[in-house]
């Protein structure tokens, strides 16, 4: 609980009205959208500016309390439950696009716009901003560089970390510091820009940022490629890169995932394929048209079952639509749905795909299979209960050995979901023991007191993929 | 000067042959391309391996040894002059490009790897390794890396940073930790691959990388556009963005480099005009042809005075050549070149090189200025001699107020060169106070005694730009 003088402080900073602290507040920010982990914070702050962010950090890490910045709560990583209670802050006062610079190809943008909101406005001019995390209806910029977040676009465009020119950055000592600009280059020093995106609310709050955009291309075209075997989905993922094609999107989905897809989306997708890619290219028409008759070519070459272009952008809509709805198809099936984002070479994909399978059937547990297959970043989901407590130790033992098999193929324990609270245990995997120190004395030079988002990144001891707390 | 028993350890790791410690060789690395800066290693030290190096680390931590990691040290910022004595340590051993994976479109290649060498290789294989700093037929990719090099196709392809994948680095404890992968995408943990790139060898010494391929473009057109003024120069920059179109290269030169490159190269350029624009495009042939047809509608409409697509690719070779020759050109002009890169959002192209040729005439010195127009990086360059300390003044005031200026306009006192010991004094102009802390914290958590390429990035307190040491 937090001594009523601090709750009188942070009402004299933010207003009255933007603390609260009922049970009611508290238990809607106890949990994000990882299943199965909720700790209540003390309180909910919400700031209305930078400065106010700056007073509210510096009176934290006076008196110690832990704060957790929260954008929308759509990681799955647990990366904003409040595991050591504290203040959740939210950025909903602070959500504006302050200026999109057509000169510069820039957006200047506070943490709190809605990412949907900042494409359409970008899209609106001619531009284009390409990440696109699958929920990027409801997810905020503010959490998109927290999380480093990729999207259905990465192959071709990258993720939210190649879009950074700049950060508005309050340090836990309340210290802002602004780094970047609207600059193509700028080697002034370290680059805390990156180091901060991508670093989970741990080191400072991210207030605002200079995003970078491109022309928008002037045409795009969508194809389905349905397959017997995932072994000839995943060979025609690398043939295409091998052809030097980078499409903008290269998604795959396995059979089981496609079943659910079809049932909740209802559009009238083949559900007795093995596995699926959907193929995306960009660009000037005449390079589009190249591209795809080329990737269908190579698609059949690899024994593709059928090939078919999306007639407009009507049914290339409903066909990402479907692929983004995956999480939510999945869903439905099961209590509870764990969803995660092994990643390997991409010339890995087959074997990974194989290896998830293998290991969801020693198990026992139901895996589906769905992901950027261009960027061998896959999303391997269980559907389970976690009031079955042999089953979810079933699932935690399946996930450990799904991560082991992705580091022995060069891989990564997460591509584009953050490690927060769930991976911590296995980031050492990827990282070693001296990795690990290296990223603590880095936590250490920023937040010396540990107050930003505690209990996330490093682990304590547990090995478990999955946390229950009260 | 070393300890004999210290000389003797380094031989016992490296071999006796791979410790020179001669008045010759120190003297040969005690300075580089940085004008009027010298200052004595007391060895140089050329390890064969990870683990050679890793035990020289280790040796300099224990002994507080200042260790200075040197590629072919063509950096302008003075940043492998070996200020404080210590050793210099060359990758003439680890140079060998280890693989290119055709499948991930990877390369991974050791420190030393001279960079046209990779840039050759790669291109034998239709792929395509963007970054090009002037530098690049002796600098190293070690050296690309720290220092965050940029190039003339950095406006479309972005810089080194944004193809390294993955680092070995070397820790001053000695500890070897391996960041990233053959991934597209990869979360796991603190972003320490960018905060490596750029710093300069000042938090540890990065021994091998996972570079990113692209495949490459199938065709390529350079065209000049000349200017009588340089403001319909500078506006034709901006048009040509604001037009949505980004080409591969987008150089400046004013008429005064164009002058001096012309006597340097010979291959017949006009220097009657006051301003060139080099442009290339590259992409699918249709494409190109169709950018370079608008942009020479843009330039014409911006009053350049001719506009002339390359014939061939022998005269695009021998315009960017002449380009690349500005630095070597001008350096024939006077005993002392300074070269700087101030740089601006793209917008201010126009203001920022107004303001140069102001301040050049207030303080009474030459400056001509050239650059990558398109990052709105500029290299303005001062022909001087440090010899005549009362000129030498005016030059250090001159760049102090362009510094000032640029950083007024939005932009920052480096955009590809890094900070060194040349920038240090104004790096706090940029950063902030703040900003200058965090850093610092951040180079303590990494290299707490001090031993990484002493008083880099951080000034001691002149505000200086040419320092003198002896």
């Amino acid at each position: 609980m937090l001594d009523p003088s601090v709750l009188n402080e942070l009402k004299a900073i933010v207003g009255p009205d933007n603390v609260e602290s009922s049970a009611m507040d508290r238990l809607a920010y106890s949990y994000d959208a990882t299943p199965n982990l909720q700790a209540m914070p003390d309180a909910v702050v919400s700031p209305r500016s930078t400065e106010e962010v700056s007073k509210v950090l510096a009176l934290c890490n006076r008196r110690r309390i832990p704060v957790v910045p929260r954008g929308s709560g759509t990681n799955l990583c647990g990366g904003t439950t409040p595991l050591s209670g504290g203040i959740v802050l939210l950025f909903r006062h602070m959500n504006r696009i302050l200026e999109i610079d057509e000169q510069n190809l820039t957006a200047t943008v506070q943490a709190g716009v809605i990412t949907l909101d900042l494409i359409r406005e970008v899209e609106r001019r001619g531009l284009f901003y390409p990440p696109d995390p699958s929920s990027m209806k409801i997810s905020t910029i503010g959490g998109n560089l927290n999380e480093n977040s990729g999207g259905l676009r990465g192959l071709k465009y990258g993720v939210t970390r190649d879009y950074v020119l700049g950060l508005e950055i309050v340090l836990p000592s309340g210290d802002i510091i602004r780094t970047g600009g609207k600059l193509a280059k700028d080697v002034a020093g370290y680059d805390l820009t990156r180091l901060f995106v991508g670093s989970e609310g741990t080191l400072g709050v991210i207030t605002q940022a200079i995003l970078k955009l491109i022309p928008m291309p002037e045409s795009k075209k969508t194809m389905l490629a349905l397959y017997g075997s995932l072994e000839d989905a995943a060979a025609s993922v690398s043939a295409i890169i091998a052809a030097r094609i980078i499409p903008a999107t290269l998604e795959f989905l396995d059979r089981p995932t496609l079943e659910v897809v079809e049932q909740f989306a209802q559009i009238g997708l083949p559900t007795d394929a093995q596995a699926v890619l959907l193929i995306e290219q960009d660009g000037p028409p005449e390079v589009v048209d190249r591209d795809l008759a080329r990737m269908a070519e190579i698609c059949r070459g690899h024994r593709a079952l059928s090939v078919r272009v999306a007639r407009d952008e009507n049914e290339a809509d409903g066909l990402r639509a479907a692929r983004r709805s995956a999480l939510s198809a999945l869903a439905r099936l099961a209590p509870t749905t764990i969803l995660e984002d092994a990643t390997v070479p991409r010339s890995q994909i087959a074997p990974m795909v194989r290896a998830i399978r293998e290991i969801a059937d020693k198990y026992g547990v139901r895996i589906c299979t769905f992901g950027h297959a261009g960027d061998g970043n896959l999303h391997p989901t269980c559907v389970t209960d976690a009031r079955d407590p042999d089953e979810l130790h079933r699932v935690e033992q399946a996930f450990e050995e799904i991560f082991e098999r992705a580091i022995e193929l060069g891989g990564t324990i997460t591509g584009e979901h953050g490690v927060g609270v769930v991976k911590a245990p296995y980031l050492e995997m990827k990282l070693g023991a001296a990795g690990i120190e290296a990223m603590k004395a880095v936590k250490q030079a920023f937040d010396p007191n540990g107050i930003m988002n505690p209990g996330k990144v490093f682990a304590k001891s547990s090995r478990k993929r999955v946390v229950v707390e009260s």
